[in-house]
């Protein structure tokens, strides 16, 4: 899979899409993208902080997705964890995803997201299925 | 509070809104609220389910204001973790949330999702800040 | 497996025999163990608190073992997340873990542990292998 | 707070003291330690792997260390999750601790565990109360 195979995978998708986001960089066991900045995004008007259910989606999404040149394809999350290290003031946030530990089973990935000044918003970790799964459990193609 | 302000409080906020949350009951620690789907949430197209970005932030909102009772406004999270059961088809889903433990400086509680049949889609369960917060990290009021 | 046979399969693990577990009851998707305290767990001796790691023993523990009469044998842990509620003083520990969803790849469990005056010292839940494992995979017999 | 001085406080600690920890190397905020294997640690007799409660233990104690040299005591653990990667057979093993973000109020850290032949047998990650705590929740000193 190139970097154009990949944007183009997450062009097909309706929340990807609706997260604006733009493939940086593909390596073979990572990820950068950025993800676009929308009005939607904001939790609370008077502090305008990004909700923290977009950056578990970001989380989620670069932790999948840097598994994806192995594999070919989104792979189904077993369980995420995301943790909360600063308010994201409105802006386009840089998302990062890297494999820590790639099996036949399942694998552990992480990703941290950045704001445009480069501070660390939020970082986690999730559990995916690398098994040839289900047709049923598969995630978008 | 009662369950017509935090209905209100979630219709200021503009992600909350988006989601489509309707409160459907409030107890002293404990929530229970309808998500409206959309087709924005869909992950791909071909299998029609919900993104786990959706449901993280289902999560999230519902472990979160399990607290809103006690505390009078929702708190800043700490941390998060999303175990995901089923996929979820389209149409709306019923979030529930709970306190496991209510403490003075932070407290943990628990979340479901249910599709409209009644199957368990996902659960999770996070930690909340529940000591008197410096302004700039409250959330939504 | 009886109760008599889980009891046995503990015994013969030399990490839960330390533990002193002694099960006090199993259900189908549920068990419920006491844990045996010694000067050894104490994380601070002006404390005399239970060091966290043996609550995060108790918690993968109970959470796998309430998959044990269902799947015959205790079977990996993915992952897991432990949340400190409150300092377990010495004294013996009554642990509950429960099945929160049974898959045929992967299963999701949660556990809490109680001090004898029935106080909630710590929770948690945890990712099971389910699938058949490959042999070198597989948790003691 | 002087590598020594840690080394101390671990020899204070029983359960610190009975997973056979040495300081090896102590950053700002950083630490690297070993552990010494002992009969007691194993899961299955016939697999000999060591109990992923005693990974769990290792996680949490060098994910909280790695913060010790800038708080000068031992911090609380909100909570934590374990990430389990490869069987650990007999032998030692190495541990590392970092700071991911510090926080006044609380503070997150991750770590990882590798054997003697360096591969990574697992990792993970927790959060901290670095605010100063009330004298009841204060571990070892």
């Amino acid at each position: 899979m190139t970097l154009d195979d990949v944007q183009e995978l997450i062009n097909r998708g309706p929340y990807l899409s609706w997260l604006g986001l733009k493939v940086l960089d593909l390596g073979d066991d990572s990820i950068e993208v950025k993800a676009t900045w929308r009005p939607e995004w904001v939790a609370n008007p008077k502090l305008m902080q990004t909700h923290g259910g977009i950056l578990a989606a970001l989380i989620d999404f670069a932790a999948d997705f840097a598994l994806v040149k192995n594999i070919g394809r989104p792979v189904p999350t077993i369980d995420m964890r995301v943790d909360y290290h600063r308010l994201a003031k409105p802006g386009d946030l840089i998302v990062k995803g890297k494999v820590i530990k790639f099996g036949k089973q399942f694998s552990v990935c992480e990703a941290q997201i950045y704001d445009e000044a480069g501070a660390l918003i939020a970082s986690g970790r999730g559990s995916y299925i690398t098994a040839p799964a289900p047709e049923a459990q598969k995630k978008p193609e």
